[in-house]
């Protein structure tokens, strides 16, 4: 092994918070020594429970997240978050709040967040996150915790890759939230009902109630319903309990592993697709795809017909 | 061409909704024929004005929609609606509203609707809808409309393949909905407020206002903002105005074309990408994929180094 990638995984298995924020940029920006370092830091993955979170834009998802952060910590845990930001496909900003909320637990070594922003189509979001969890995972982060708004299925995508699934409901966010939630019902492992002192909780909670009736999940766990106010604190303990009962489920009924081969397969998956992609796009550099797209905006050429020459192209390389 | 591609062109082009239905279907599943389909359609494609809108779920998009079908219709243009849904992962149900919808416009043949569901992670959600748009735009069909919750990246990427995007903000849905304007600012060449009647409406357009001055557009266009109550028809010629306005910037700044091009780009990456899966699946059938994901689960292997082998047997075959 190169050993400039010995030393900063040394650095990294240390907890130096520095070492991590690198090494997870060099994941993110596939930068140079990228498939290396995460090739070297396998080994020492597997550790880490890895918990997702997801609820619609204003779920509260946030505070909840730095209320269980803070818990475990209590615990003597370290924490790794992952805040997966919507963000603009162009400028590839964060968001303000959570760069905020970043300096908010500078002062505590033992809980490390990171945003993860877009970075356009190539790789995507998901991919991002799943090296940024392994990173976390390797240095010896006792948690993960990934934080991704709800909706999107990039963000069903993210919060699949984790052990146990947290979904985030709210009362009183009008008649379509039911659409959001008939997209996630089958993901969740854990409801929490947050801001439950709203009106409208308990018509929320009939809600889930209803639908897990006609929902079947292909195990015999039946997802509890945490309420909580996490503005307030109430409810962290009740969530983490919860976590700590699915995670106990899991282990009795020997699904770890056939969760984690699950997991592998989706992520295979991801992963062939995005090196076919760049094997594609190295026989065809930015010049001549523009061209082609002129071609094809000209109708000089069909698409379909294309793609099956630069396909079968790449099969001769 | 096959005859009985050649038979159902015809018919589609009739503008016989079964048809037209099943052609969709055909590319959606990859049913047997999708791809000789996509190519004798092709030169057919080009004609229709595409509109796309977006917005949280709650922000009236479908009662948009809807108006604004019904105001095509009077000017006798004919109208293709595809509505993405987001659906869940394992079942691929679609939203019940959608489809009690589709029944309400049956009486009208000049209006179609299609439910989009997410079909899993293979090919994905952005490419099945641009490619039941070209179906739509290739049936003749004058106007194309596609509806699409505006918050994942996947929904970026789907209503970015539209000539014309507008974004649908309404008054009141918290502090948060800021992380979604955030994301869909760029990408709007006219927003709604919807719902203008709520208290709000006049922080939401100051809001929009205040954003349009940080953000760059690429050309000189500054998106006007519509108020509407759909519910109540109001606003609906104005949108429909302010829609005509943009397509004759774009005609008399020579963007048209332009704005092809880009779009092509995108959809050729996105298609290679789908295509070069599709290679190295066939590479790996189901059971070696899982076979591969429980040697990672038992960390025999690193996938990273997996995925390089398959990529590079890829190129042998």
């Amino acid at each position: 092994m190169n050993q400039d990638i010995q030393k900063s995984i040394d650095r990294l298995r240390s907890g130096d918070p520095r070492a991590l924020a690198r090494a997870i940029s060099t994941v993110e920006n596939r930068s140079a020594g990228w498939s290396d370092l995460l090739k070297a830091l396998f080994p020492h993955t597997g550790k880490a429970r890895v918990i997702g979170l997801t609820g619609a834009p204003g779920s509260g998802k946030s505070t909840l997240v730095d209320r269980l952060a803070k818990h475990y910590r209590k615990e003597n845990q370290t924490v790794g978050i992952i805040a997966v930001d919507p963000t603009s496909p162009y400028t590839g900003g964060a968001i303000l709040g959570d760069r905020i909320r970043m300096q908010d637990h500078y002062s505590d070594p033992g809980i490390f967040i990171r945003s993860m922003a877009t970075r356009g189509s190539l790789g995507g979001l998901a991919r991002a996150t799943a090296d940024a969890a392994t990173v976390l995972d390797a240095s010896g982060r006792d948690l993960v915790m990934i934080e991704t708004v709800g909706v999107g299925q990039d963000e069903v995508d993210i919060v699949r890759l984790a052990d146990v699934t947290i979904v985030i409901l709210v009362p009183g966010m009008g008649d379509d939230v039911q659409t959001i939630k008939a997209g996630i019902m089958e993901i969740a492992d854990i409801f929490v009902i947050n801001k439950c002192d709203r009106e409208g909780a308990e018509r929320v909670e009939r809600e889930v109630r209803a639908m897990q009736s006609l929902a079947t999940r292909n195990d015999c766990w039946t997802p509890p319903i945490v309420k909580t106010v996490a503005s307030e604190g109430v409810g962290t303990e009740k969530l983490a309990e919860a976590i700590t009962d699915y995670e106990a489920y899991l282990k009795k009924e020997n699904l770890v592993f056939k969760k984690n081969v699950e997991n592998w397969q989706e992520r295979l998956v991801e992963m062939l697709r995005d090196a076919m992609l760049e094997k594609a796009r190295a026989r065809m550099d930015g010049g001549s795809l523009e061209r082609y797209a002129a071609e094809i905006a000209e109708h000089k050429r069909d698409p379909y017909s294309l793609v099956e020459e630069i396909v079968r192209g790449a099969e001769r390389n």
